[in-house]
């Protein structure tokens, strides 16, 4: 994760006395005591790209004196915390058990989402990590009182040993041996098994019930979770500032939206939908915020009536003056512990209550059943209005694409350059892109953590690599690197495969291979009401033919300033129901991947479009603006159609990146966008 | 359907008392009293291939004189029953109207299946038919107390205004106009709508019930069916001899089936199963019947318990003394009363009984459930391990397709000649190719109607030719010929598109798009796993690249000796789970259809296979094994790969087939296998 530095001169605190008068001076919106609260939610929050963002939220226009005094009041408080001193996952897990037996419990499971079920989540939802030790982005953990289990899945087998003492807790497999199976195995009759309802969908919880019902014990929802009660020094709730998302990105009002959907909604026969993803919420309202990292959500929950009004439950101290009044009157702002409160007022109507089966929480399901709603669980309302972008959005995204597209070539040109002299290392190579991504105009923040991978680690599907165990990227290999930014009009998600000297036949064959499959796919016509399970084996056939495939989904949607994994369209060998409707930005991105030698990815963003003239029809227009690496392509093996495709493609993109490039850039560009 | 002539010369009935003295001289399992009760059931079942196949049900070896004397009694019962007139249909509806109000009702719902929601059902369940008029093989009624409603699909809905009186029914479309659609807007609150429960899935029954209760109205399930209390003469439930399916055919010994299941069962953790598929019974069992056109059904019930026992509760008298010898010891045969109670009876052990979601009734389900079954509603024991085919089985299919190839080739030779000529009509054509089967060895029936289709009618996919309407074949058109045989050893169904005369550019474009797509999904190789959603496109492909797509599946699975439309597998844009297996037989049947003009449709089975010397990868091996027409060929459209494909399934089928032919038919083949 790449950040701006911090503030060059650091000033000495004043002392409180003489930054209330600053304050009151600058008529800040908070006093001291209500900045000292403050405080523990702006540490909570991920450091982000503008380190001073948080500053917003206490004064408007503040004076350079008053914002040297708020980072030093800032550093004065956060050094004081600091001293906590970490305790070892053996006696966190001690005092856990112990925390069990108050409650009356067996055992707990412990997972790894938060109340949104989201994929980054804040600090203080990482209670795996705190209890396990293990930082991946996906496990679980049954904690019994004897023995303990963690799951987790392929990519994460090596990391979980290096991380998680194996005399506390055994491994297993997330999906072939899952934490249900386990439960039903170990838990002993008449034990009562807990979780934690606000954590888990009622779909996981069903499982969890079922799994304890044939062990004979019971599945038991906490009221408060054991975990947080043991955790020392636990963050709190993330405090970044709302920002409201211009109308010149989103491309369509939030009163239209609400309106749209609370049609929807009455024709359907449903008096409200709760609204639990913080993407669904962002889009719905056209907010944006730093809650989690590389995600710019606003964490929080909203009702949307039949009538176009929204209960917003957040942090009202997230939400300056400006954000206030772009919320406007038919957005209801209630404090996050009124949310249990409004979901029984709901329920208590009998009426029909949509909730995001993906999202919404057992707890969410229970309340609103329990107060009498007839609870209806399916897709978020938002998530294909979200899904297919409006055209301010596509067109936000073919700018942000050509913007990353030449960062890209500054890039694989200072690489061409970089690599074969030998001795780059991985994170060095990733930073360095980074700091081509950052000067870009509305750029914001990564999208994700770059993958960045020399050799036998690009066969790694989500390789991350650690400053202590990365590699150099040998002399005639693959380097892959797969990469994205979130700019204001658009995220940008990118994988390029490049060679470093020499590749071997196999691996040009291969990486030919990839690319047919990729043009295969990125030049499907289709009719409306084909879904990504239809069209995901083009992709693949080009390498099937030869007994090839690659174990991961062809493409998933991606969202406009957004979440870089967004559905509910997804192009997968998983039976997907949702067919592909225009505007919607999905990923094109077929690979190879040999164990130990070498790993080949090409992905390109597509958006789905009308075929002109053809109703019905529709087609994919390709967003990302990047060469694909010639010296890694294997001619012979290509159609004449597929050569003209490659050659179409790369005078686009030179057309579009070459006013952006000079000098040895450029002229590395027009080398790498020939016609072949 | 085309049956084989009633023997030639008609015996005159002696009278009953010389017919019960030549029973008792043959030692006849029924005597005359018998013999008269089981009459209407023999009268209920189709005809079949075997016009005199019910006399084993009375006697083992009968004498000529015998045969004779109890043709001519069932000739003189028959023609007694035959003296019932048939009643105008707006006089049933009446009838039906005064049923309902008996039963309190204010409505009902008719549907088209029988108790196992086949596709070919028994006489007696043709209700649908008897209270509207309409014969086609899916629809459904809804009639209220002033106004009724029939729903069909887009294949119907010419056929249903010639059927059906407007006045007595509106149509709507089966799929996007639905039956409870109806209900929710047209039913009065407080009004009761009934349904027959053993003739609707739990499915079916739960989307009425809420459509009812949108209306404010009750859905009841009746106990007596009030169709079947006004049908005047409605035919007793069919009556056919049980065949033992020989071990030669079916490659596994029932025991040795139903012990793999129960193990299964055990491991699933439950008591039983209910096998409520007539395909899946006579798999399970190696039995076969005729009580159902086309299909060779014996209709029962049976429930497999988790050691391997089974009760199979069907009408005794179906089955010989060699049928029950088969069926052994470990086969339990109930009369079909008593099935409610032997539900009843499992359900009392409150253990776990599987049922199957698609063939098992609202009734099934609910008994079970009442009596304190814990009922898992998913896919029958049997789909999975009777849609892999055995080696016998594949074999056999081969033995099958290669006999049924020749008949094929006659016919198109046949063809060649005469179609040109002008004047050649659909039934005589297809009559024509019926009566090459009819020679071959284990040949019992036709799989399917035959689709014989010229010209425009090639458009309509499931277009059934009538003597009143059917078309001459044009000469420069396309003819369209769909059909199918029962072999004891196989099941086949293919079709060709043949051109008459010179077929326009058009037609010949479109022809090579459809093989073109055919031979891409033919020649696929995939990874274990790859379900026929995903392969679906690859049929597709050369279609959708000039904006031209076919409104049906690529593939549906096809029984050993069994259903012509068998599941689990399917290959289809509609999502599926089921992965593909070796020994699944399956359609590859890509088509175009140009309303008013022209139809093309390319089908071959094919079996899934192990690639040889690649662990876990699959392909397709092609089983049938006739000419694709060179004629409706434009050669510059196929690459060298797909015309080396062509060339060697022509070598192949030549091989094949030759040393069948002879003379002009020879001739013909050597031409129309020509390489190209």
């Amino acid at each position: 994760m790449v950040t701006s530095p911090d503030s060059a001169c650091r000033e000495t605190y004043q002392g409180d006395e003489a930054l209330a008068g600053l304050l009151k001076k600058h008529q800040a919106h908070l006093n001291i005591n209500a900045l000292t609260e403050l405080l523990p939610g702006i540490a909570a929050a991920p450091a982000g790209e503008k380190a001073d963002a948080w500053i917003d939220l206490v004064a408007h226009n503040p004076s350079p004196a008053l914002i040297a005094q708020l980072q030093a009041f800032r550093r004065e408080k956060e050094s004081r915390e600091a001293t906590t001193r970490a305790q070892p996952i053996a006696a966190r897990l001690t005092l856990l058990r112990e925390a069990l037996k108050r409650q009356g419990l067996d055992g707990f499971i412990i997972g790894r989402a938060d109340e949104h079920q989201g994929e980054y989540v804040p600090k203080n939802a990482e209670r795996l990590a705190y209890v396990s030790g293990f930082t991946g982005s996906a496990g679980m953990a049954v904690v019994l009182g004897d023995k303990a289990a963690i799951f987790v899945d392929g990519r994460y087998t090596i990391q979980v040993k290096d991380q998680v003492d194996p005399a506390l807790y055994i491994y297993r497999h997330l999906v072939t041996e899952p934490a249900d199976a386990y439960i039903a195995a170990e838990a002993k009759p008449g034990q009562k098994i807990g979780f934690d309802p606000k954590l888990f969908t009622p779909d996981q919880a069903g499982r969890f019930r079922a799994a304890a019902k044939r062990a004979g014990a019971d599945l038991v929802a906490v009221a408060k979770n054991p975990v947080d009660e043991i955790w020392a020094g636990r963050p709190a709730d993330p405090i970044s500032p709302v920002l409201p998302h211009d109308i010149k990105f989103a491309g369509e009002a939030s009163g239209e939206k609400r309106r749209r959907l609370a049609e929807r909604l009455k024709a359907d026969g449903r008096k409200a939908a709760v609204i639990s993803g913080p993407d669904s919420l962002c889009w719905l309202l056209n907010i944006r915020g730093a809650d989690v990292p590389r995600t710019p959500f606003a964490l929080g929950f909203a009702v949307l009536h039949d009538d176009a009004r929204v209960d917003l439950y957040m942090d009202r101290r997230k939400l300056t003056p400006s954000a206030l009044a772009h919320l406007g009157n038919e957005v209801a702002v209630m404090p996050p512990d009124a949310f249990g409160d409004g979901l029984a007022a709901l329920g208590s109507s009998k009426a029909s209550i949509a909730i995001d089966g993906a999202t919404a929480s057992e707890w969410v399901y229970d309340t609103l059943a329990k107060s009498g709603a007839r609870v209806s669980v399916g897709e978020c309302v938002c998530a294909l209005p979200k899904a297919a972008k409006n055209e301010t959005e596509v067109q936000g995204s073919r700018n942000a694409h050509t913007r990353d597209g030449a960062s890209i070539a500054r890039y694989l040109a200072w690489l061409s350059v970089r690599a074969p002299k030998g001795g780059l290392k991985e994170i060095e190579a990733s930073d360095q892109l980074a700091s081509y991504r950052h000067g870009n105009e509305y750029f914001r923040n990564l999208s994700f953590d770059s993958i960045s991978a020399a050799g036998p680690n690009g066969a790694i599907c989500h390789y991350h690599a650690m400053p202590e165990t990365q590699r150099e990227i040998p002399v005639n290999s693959l380097y892959l690197i797969d990469s994205g930014g979130q700019y204001l009009d658009g995220t940008t998600d990118i994988t390029r495969t490049v060679a470093v000297g020499t590749p071997t036949q196999e691996m040009k064959e291969c990486f030919t291979r990839v690319l047919k499959g990729h043009i295969a796919l990125g030049t499907a016509r289709f009719p409306r009401g084909t879904t990504g399970s239809a069209l995901d084996a083009l992709a693949r056939k080009p390498l099937w033919d030869v007994g090839l495939d690659y174990d991961h989904g062809t493409g998933h949607g991606v969202g406009s300033y957004l979440s870089v994994h967004e559905g509910p369209q997804r192009i997968s060998k998983v039976p997907n129901r949702v067919a592909l409707e225009p505007g919607m930005i999905i990923s094109n991105e077929p690979g190879y991947y040999k164990e130990g030698e070498f790993g080949i990815r090409i992905e390109n963003l597509v958006v789905v479009r009308d075929v002109k003239d053809h109703p019905g029809w529709l087609e994919f227009e390709t967003l990302t603006l990047a060469p694909i690496d010639l010296n890694a392509i294997e001619k012979k093996l290509l159609t004449a159609e597929e050569i003209a495709w490659l050659n179409a493609y790369h005078a686009r993109v030179r057309a579009a990146l070459a006013p952006q490039l000079s000098g040895s850039d450029l002229a590395w560009l027009n080398e790498a966008t020939r016609a072949i």
